[in-house]
């Protein structure tokens, strides 16, 4: 079924196939905004949050009173809170992407045909981007700036814990929209429907242009199996950094340390340490002794057992683990071939390092690793789009297809090929 | 569950899941070929092709026969059909594909962090392409060729009317690949599967990077409803072309002709023509003559009708239609807007064209109209990977995940950051 008969189909009102079409109508428009348009209505946005601060503090209590009576536990009650600083840098957040340089209408490559026919691959928005996330609220709102800067409609389904705080942000990003003359169908959430919200969104097929669930493995799972949308996978880190013979001790430990934990609970902190064998001696205790001086719990193999103290023994599991806590996996490898083995085996393909002072074994192992992001010497909570200089962040693909890594504004594109001519046709 | 592991799971030998874990292993030294060497493998590859062609014509044969006793039709039987010299042509195209850029390694963007880290986004393959395709033996050789030239592993599942072509054509690109030292796994069928082939393709994830489904809409629709790995969907091109007040009265005759008739049984031919009620006396009896001179039904509307003679009352379901035949819609439209409310409408968003003297109307239609290629005062048949450059092509893909528009070897990629750094850390 084409599009424009899909927006006919006869459903009842407000179900939710009826937002994804409202949302479909609401693209066209928003795809057409001009730079100046779209920042304005980003401005007006947030300013609206910090308008509306109370309304939303209000509504976030509901969510943090219900979290503790289900007791969802002190880090997911922190995370889920929005008070008047944090709404500010919401609203700060939304500013920032506004900044940034519009990708529609970005000229990606062309050429003059054999012909004389002028061709063109340009940049346009996907139309209606959907969203299935959970907990944190501040992802509604960062999601929809960069929908829209991006000339997208947005269909959000967060999480139930945040229902109440979502239900209101997305209220007044639709205000703001409205008072500057953008079409507030533009966002969108379909919460109150339940499972039936996120059913919508993988089965939209004609309505919803690419659907990227954001949060645990689980969800993640569920929406690639279940979705007959194009899907884009955020994924999980088991992240790892190798230790080569000739990695500088320094290098070796600032490195494994800020991987682990400078924020352990985020999906570019490293889960698993390799050292090469011929290292192990020289770089184990100081590197061991350095993460249990910040806290970190270390599960090593014999080898490790042997060259540190109060080493938890690992097992299997502990090599396919994302902590994302202050524990981390330590394995003495023989060679760096068994350390590319051995992340080939349990890698999500996310992020890896290698700490070397051999180019040989540096770009072998750039060359070699199959992930999103390869690094040689430098800390894997780099892979991020803030680092990158992407502004916000969509989130992180983990899959090949379309974006790979951190996503930015320009991963919320899809191209089209525009030709100019005069007559020609084809011989 | 992690590659690896995947790779490592206990199923019976030889079947498909077996065939695509080995296609994931030798995806991996397929990958670091360099570019000398997928020329030499490509070379052998159509070598090898000419010097089989008596294996290759006696196994056609035998579909041929099959094909007859089920009466498939003149027109699929010529499809099927290869003979000594078509099976030069095909050895041709390889040598084609091999003459085209490599695109593994190409740096996509780069740039030098705020800490000194050197970032740099570059090309690699995908790893393990599937094809599920139909009906011409060439498509097997054809995709086989990209995919080895961007670097990746390919398992294809063609259509049972080629199977016994399929299976030789195979068996000869395998052997010419072992020849060459490279890993006749990269070249692989399911076909002698039946549909547990094309099953384990679209449920392979984690084995399957990437899938390609090429055929009739019913195929592409199973193969997007049923898959859990990534898929391009290659699609239906309803493809329409506007004449527009100011329309030249030769560029609108000689565009909807070569539209409709230089290869009507393709994608990107037009299937039917908007034209402005204010020029449709000027334009109607001339295109519909010229339409008539070669051959093609014209369904019209009243309007239509009552401009030309031998005009065939067009329903509903004319404008729906891709009659991949020498039959066209024709349909009097009283603007712009109701012309680009039409294709809105009734597009696959494919390939649209508009002819017209009017400078703001052709960027108006560029702008507005949402397809994979739009056209001002050019054919529609020029959406095509050859004519745009790109050498063969995989399919012409009418999602706008990944790739837009016809997909050539750069298409088949995905791409990995690299960062170089000394010694960074994440403040």
């Amino acid at each position: 079924m084409t599009t424009d008969a899909l927006l006919a189909s006869d459903t009842a009102v407000d179900a939710p196939e009826d937002r994804l079409r409202r949302a479909k109508v609401a693209s066209r428009s928003v795809a057409r905004l001009t730079s100046d348009e779209k920042r304005a209505a980003l401005h007006a946005i947030a300013d609206a949050l910090v308008v509306h601060r109370e309304r939303i503090v209000a509504a976030n209590a509901d969510d943090l009173r219900r979290g503790e009576e289900q007791g969802i536990g002190a880090s997911l009650l922190d995370r889920l809170r929005l008070d008047a600083g944090r709404i500010e840098a919401l609203a700060s957040a939304v500013r920032q992407v506004a900044a940034l340089p519009d990708p529609v209408g970005q000229l990606v490559r062309g050429q003059r045909m054999y012909n004389g026919v002028m061709l063109e691959q340009r940049r346009v928005p996907f139309g209606v981007v959907g969203v299935i996330y959970e907990a944190r609220p501040n992802v509604t709102v960062d999601i929809a700036a960069l929908a829209l800067q991006s000339g997208n409609a947005v269909v959000l389904r967060g999480g139930s814990a945040a229902r109440s705080s979502n239900t209101v942000l997305v209220d007044v990003m639709r205000g703001a929209l409205e008072a500057q003359g953008v079409a507030p169908d533009a966002v969108q959430t379909v919460d109150d429907f339940g499972r039936d919200g996120a059913r919508a969104l993988m089965r939209g097929r004609g309505l919803v242009d690419v659907l990227v669930p954001r949060g645990s493995a689980n969800l993640i799972e569920t929406v690639v199996t279940e979705s007959i949308v194009p899907v884009i996978e955020t994924g999980a880190g088991n992240v790892h950094v190798v230790l080569d013979e000739s990695a500088p001790d320094d290098w070796a430990r600032d490195i494994v340390v800020n991987a682990k934990v400078q924020r352990p609970s985020v999906c570019n902190a490293a889960e698993t340490v390799l050292v090469v064998r011929s290292a192990a001696e020289r770089l184990v205790p100081a590197v061991v002794a350095a993460l249990q001086h910040e806290g970190v719990t270390v599960h090593g193999d014999d080898a490790v057992a042997s060259l540190a103290s109060d080493v938890v023994p690992a097992t299997e599991e502990d090599w396919e683990t994302e902590y994302l806590s202050l524990d981390i996996a330590m394995r003495v490898v023989d060679t760096l071939d068994d350390a590319i083995a051995h992340i080939r085996r349990y890698s999500t393909g996310h992020t890896e390092s290698i700490v070397t002072a051999d180019a040989r074994n540096a770009e072998r192992f750039l060359d070699e690793v199959d992930s999103a992001a390869v690094f040689a010497n430098a800390s894997t909570r780099f892979t991020d789009g803030s680092e990158f200089g992407f502004g916000a962040e969509v989130g992180i693909s983990t899959q090949k297809l379309h974006a790979r890594g951190p996503m930015g504004l320009p991963e919320l594109t899809s191209t089209k090929w525009i030709g100019r001519g005069s007559g020609q046709v084809r011989g």
